[in-house]
């Protein structure tokens, strides 16, 4: 079977997804919708599919799934809008900025009986994967303590920043995700140290740029997460996951691996400085699982539920900024 | 402009042709063409192509440029012929085993004033190419001393080292391309050691799969290749330039690199086991370049006169084995 | 001027201190005190030493200086002893595991204007002593987050646990030093995440064996600590920082720095196994830096101040865990 | 049994072993010679020895030991004087400059049932001895292909040069033992290239400063030694061997292990810039196996045939540059 979809949104990161559908050869991109018709028009020609209005994507009998890669405001709705279409719905993350909205939604793809995959690509990071692969195949025993590292190459705009939902909401979720993804337990409490020290603006919008987060599991199993909106260095991505038998890590990938040695040492170039770059083999298997899922029925993973079980650590996080306490996620949950 | 393409052969390095010709923006696929049909038919559906006889490329209004993957016993004859036909071409290397029969290959591609590109795909790896920027920036002063190291993960079938011209003409021959590459200047003698390592087999077919060799320039710049036919741990590829002001390497590459720590060590997982993984990004950049030199006019490199400078290299290496001497590579020239 | 030392406990750790001195030609072993006669001997005659009484050693007219190794629980006893007997003190830490404690011994170092220094060995090894003047060369800018890794080989014996004033007073606290050392300001709140993962004894015990921390700093500035009391690949050593114009880490340290690549990867041997070994050069840097504080009349750092900062720590780190609070250190000292 | 040593020579590498006699529990430096008596007094009276003559070392009963540290012409003389008056002898390389001279020099030797070892102290490096001893367990296989790469951080005086043999008998005769170490076999054939790359003042001396070595065994083995006088990220000391299942490799040494990464790239310190900080542990262990062979009866390794093997190498080499031609070590030695 071939997949027949509607990409909605031709930004950034709907440009992404475009290409990684043109080249997978079990799906085809057949409509594209987005509010500025020349960059619908552009990404549509690209890939010979055709520009159509969201209403003309939501009826037609000629696309089997959906892309949603609009603003963040408008996730749920179009989840909800295409789930009950019979769409099988791709959403970048998050579904939305607020717990209860997220709830709402995945009540109604679930009484859809839809598929639902949200993009969280790091978890299909070639790298990533084989460390998560390391851990199932027992190589470190039980696991004990995670540790991840992500840093921005720099902060976004401040216009970006003010509609973001703030750096736990934005940009650690993707920790939070990858945490879960191998911890192999729920979280059970949060706690959270956050500062401005990259740019005072940010502090002036209401959000920080420099977070350090601990969450902690039932048996006890930690993670850590460090977050920087800025690293001079390049897209600093790390994970390191250690257990009783061992410990495995995923270093930092960079374009060019080359060593220049002189009087004054020995340097390596930067790192990626782009998070499409440094993903792009993630974005194309993202995709294709995607593609699998809704061709062969496979589970799709990670799920909606998984969507709402990040946001609500990120909520757990500001909470115990806000309160300087440990919070625990049952607790954000029963709100 | 868009290059319009004709495969001649649809074997395993003319499917990854066909591939980058598939991504490239500026290329089309038009024809295949293959000895088997049913090879042709399905490359050629793959990529939106139709199967034409070699004849009807070579006739034909709407096609460019060919790239010519056929045995390579054919090599020299095709690009004669296409050359007449005013297509430029594309030669995956070596152009023939023979020196002089390169030599009136050339005369024919010269006086045709056609375009002709050789494949050393090498050169356009990203690290290797980084390599060569930094010494062209001055980063590592005047070259001194090249270090190569090219090792294949296992040894071709015997069937395919029969008529390969030996392992200087086959798999050396990358390595002296990549020494001319990086020497910034011509090679003038060439010091051999050959023996038979890996398989006693390969020794009776009359070749060798392990070999040393130095290469020295008119000023004495130096450059060593090392070679086996096999390689436990992957496909072992290196390059190493030492300067008056430094040094520069380009490392292996793997698929995945992660890290895994346990009482019996650290261990990362082995390098690419195949030449097609690991150079996929510089097949892509080399039909690339080949397009780009079509279609903008610019000269191509590496060009026809290169391939023929490292057959040359490699007639002297065998010379060096047989005669126990250091070779001059004006002699063989000069046969 | 040569120091001329007395030895209190001639233990493991004495040892390797007495090894440091007798190394220094700076210094010289003159006496050598402990509980077990033969051990003082063994120690005295290797290094050319007497065995004395430590009230000998308190009286003695040749002893510039001591060297504290005897049990925890001795220490703010000798110190204050051999301080009023106007002798130069190096004391292994802790001071005390009691913050009163410590703060009495302090006063009466201060009246007796002695010269004491603290046994954080960490700050002498010169890979970490390079990271911290990274900094002080203003290399990666203003610090912004400080990363420590430390994970023993394997947890000590148990009987060594119930004395050890529990993971964060025994092992956390040169952790704590590190921090201080690297962060450029004090810490003002502690958060901590404690757990029994290693060895369900320990829990028992009252103690933990794997712990998660952040700390503070009134501008923002954030340290991670994360410490296990086993690690299968070896003793886990590392630190990084993070500022405003880049990063600079020290890796960790192995005995014999090869690689075997084979069909399985490329394995490095495991790390060193004993903080003696992966210390060495450090308490050798150490002690020389505390013969030239003697000696030379400079300031003697790490000082009795900070062997009772990072105690200070280490309680709001116990009193974080027990309370689910960021602790502020101000609360602790003001107890 | 305590080795008592006479130390012949107070120069800088005089200094190096009489520092790891002074250090080694077994050993003990009792006298020292040199014909600078301010020399011979300042290393007698840093470990507690005494100035003599040569002659009355020759004659003293109470030395069971020399190391000979004089300059290389007289190296030879020594050996024999020493070995005919029953002590054992440690001689710094090369025995001589003069194949015939080592050879009657070795008779001596053997007629006197004299110990005699030589001092290639790169055998006792830490690391190279960890890539001998993974070759011993068979992790790689059988030995096929060695490349040995070294290189100083700057040439030396030319005065030295002029006295030193030549780079092959001074610099490179310690990658031909190495070579021999790794390689499990005699080589048989030698091809090698010189040039004068580094300073034309090296050429009109002479000599070369940059050198490439091919070394065949009988079955076919190979070793590839890469040399200048000349690098400007430190003293480069690096050694690999491949074999039938794998390969071991050991990578250069640095005084401290750092990283610094900022948008420029990630840079690590230079390599140690003196053989005698590089090899500072190999210089130790070299004195620590001396003292075992002498005290215990151990075979002395390596030995007066090794430092003669070498030495033929050398020669090898050089008659090959001269010649064009591989060189038979057999024909060396039966000049």
């Amino acid at each position: 079977m071939t997949v027949r979809f509607g990409l909605l949104g031709a930004g950034r990161i709907g440009r992404v997804h475009a290409r990684a559908i043109g080249a997978d050869p079990r799906a085809r991109l057949v409509a594209v919708a987005d509010a500025m018709p020349e960059a619908a028009a552009e990404v549509a020609k690209a890939y010979g599919a055709e520009v159509r209005r969201i209403e003309a994507i939501e009826a037609a009998g000629d696309i089997d799934a959906v892309v949603i890669c609009t603003p963040t405001t408008t996730h749920a709705d179009l989840i909800e809008r295409f789930a009950r279409a019979g769409k099988a719905v791709f959403c970048e993350k998050p579904i939305d900025l607020s717990l209860p909205r997220v709830r709402d939604c995945l009540k109604v793809v679930e009484g859809a009986k839809a598929k639902l995959m949200v993009g969280f690509n790091r978890r299909f990071d070639p790298h990533f994967r084989a460390v998560r692969q390391a851990i199932d195949e027992g190589r470190i025993g039980k696991v004990e303590m995670v540790t991840i590292t992500s840093r921005d190459p720099g902060p976004p705009p401040l216009s970006y920043i003010a509609t973001s939902g703030g750096i736990f909401r934005d940009m650690t979720i993707h920790d939070f995700d990858m945490a879960r993804f191998l911890l192999g337990e729920e979280v059970e409490t949060v706690q959270a140290s956050a500062s401005v020290l990259v740019d005072p603006a940010i502090g002036k919008a209401g959000d920080y740029d420099s977070v350090s987060v601990i969450l902690t599991t039932p048996s006890g199993r930690q993670a850590v997460i460090s977050n920087s909106r800025r690293a001079s260095y390049g897209y600093d991505q790390r994970i390191e996951v250690h257990g009783e038998k061992g410990a495995v890590t995923a270093e930092n990938q960079r374009p060019v691996s080359i060593e220049v040695a002189t009087a004054g040492g020995y340097t390596r170039p930067p790192l990626h400085d782009f998070f499409m770059t440094r993903y792009v083999d993630a974005y194309a298997a993202e995709i294709a699982a995607f593609v699998a899922g809704v061709a062969d029925g496979a589970p799709l993973t990670p799920s909606g539920a998984d969507g709402l079980a990040a946001l609500a650590l990120a909520e757990a996080a500001l909470a115990s900024v806000e309160s300087g306490r440990a919070v625990r996620v049952a607790d954000i949950l029963a709100r």
